[in-house]
């Protein structure tokens, strides 16, 4: 299908050639595409220039966030959270209305270094704050507990036995994004209920970042025992 | 070795009786012993009346929070999020100095209704204030990541093959602590660092709760595949 990518760091690059390996189509999109493709130096993150990523996955398209909105059917949010309104409401409500957006983003604030702390928690979450801002969006928060390489393939790691979490208030949204999980290869996909519990996968990051500090690498990931 | 568990609680009564059982002399704290002794109603929490559950635990000691600190050489907090640091102060500083303790407490917030939210998070948690109101205890946050039955026994679950995480600033503290729990059957014990970490388990809380209202019970854990 026809997938809308909005985020061309890490997530959304791994994501983005993910879905365009197993056949989709994918346009990435971003705030300034001139910009983007004008750099050549690795971004702060450390990653290469996106025109140089992009020269290694031809297939997938590059355009503004309203383009790459207009251009899926399924929409997936890999922006930082900081970022994460404003990039929806660049991409514009009439090309985002109705559509399953996968929300990978995490309200993660490094104003106060690193470790980051979470920009809302407890009572809220961007997940919730993302389907309030856009109510006619079907948000599926998935795939914000571990990182980017795992996300698309968790073979990876133990031979795939770890999980996923799916938060959202429209069941077939859900069941349409646990099949794409399935698709990546995920085998343990737990539907934690409505959007209000990307509160709970939001809150564990800062374990995620933690146990990042303690075992010296992110290629790891919870599994649930039951 | 003594043990003085604060705490009446379910997690009070199961670390406390486990403690027992692997031959440690164990001396349970409240707040007023006559009170708790002169009940004969279940508890807020549906639990059997201490007095009846004491029966079936003859030999394990109850005392005031002093009295239990002062009789164990070893402590635990097994008492609520929200008095555990009034708990502490009437244990009395000079009875807690230096001893190592256990805090298995969350800062559970349950003013807002189920499930609780948190009432410290972010850039603190409750293990980081204990260990600021009490300097000398050497505090090693554990077990608040799983149910109280599980916590003493991980066996009952998927052959104990799941995860236990320690934070703490005192080494040694932390390599008791590690031996307890290896002792009651715990085989993954995860050293996350200083008891700032305790950010990271206290806020794993919220996906914690929502896992339990999506899988309907509280027989689960979490095992970090790596």
């Amino acid at each position: 299908m026809k997938c809308g990518v909005f985020g061309t760091g890490t997530v959304g690059r791994v994501i983005g050639s993910r879905l365009a390996e197993l056949g989709h189509e994918v346009t990435i999109g971003t705030r300034d595409v001139d910009t983007l493709l004008a750099r050549t130096e690795p971004d702060t993150m450390g990653n290469e220039p996106f025109v140089s990523w992009r020269g290694m996955h031809p297939k997938i398209g590059i355009g503004t966030f309203a383009e790459a909105a207009a251009a899926g059917e399924l929409l997936v949010n890999a922006t930082n959270g900081a970022g994460s309104l404003e990039a929806l409401h660049a991409a514009g409500e009439e090309n985002v209305d109705n559509k399953i957006l996968i929300d990978i983003a995490n309200p993660l604030d490094f104003s106060g270094g690193m470790p980051p702390s979470l920009f809302v928690s407890n009572t809220d979450s961007l997940g919730e704050q993302i389907q309030r801002a856009f109510p006619t969006v079907r948000v599926v928060k998935a795939l914000n507990t571990m990182n980017a390489f795992l996300m698309a393939d968790p073979s990876l790691l133990a031979g795939g036995e770890h999980s996923v979490f799916v938060s959202g208030n429209d069941g077939q949204a859900k069941a349409r994004v646990t099949e794409i999980l399935r698709s990546f290869g995920w085998k343990d996909v737990i539907d934690l209920g409505d959007i209000t519990t990307a509160r709970g996968t939001e809150m564990y990051l800062p374990l995620w970042l933690r146990l990042w500090g303690a075992l010296g690498n992110g290629t790891f990931n919870i599994s649930v025992a039951r």
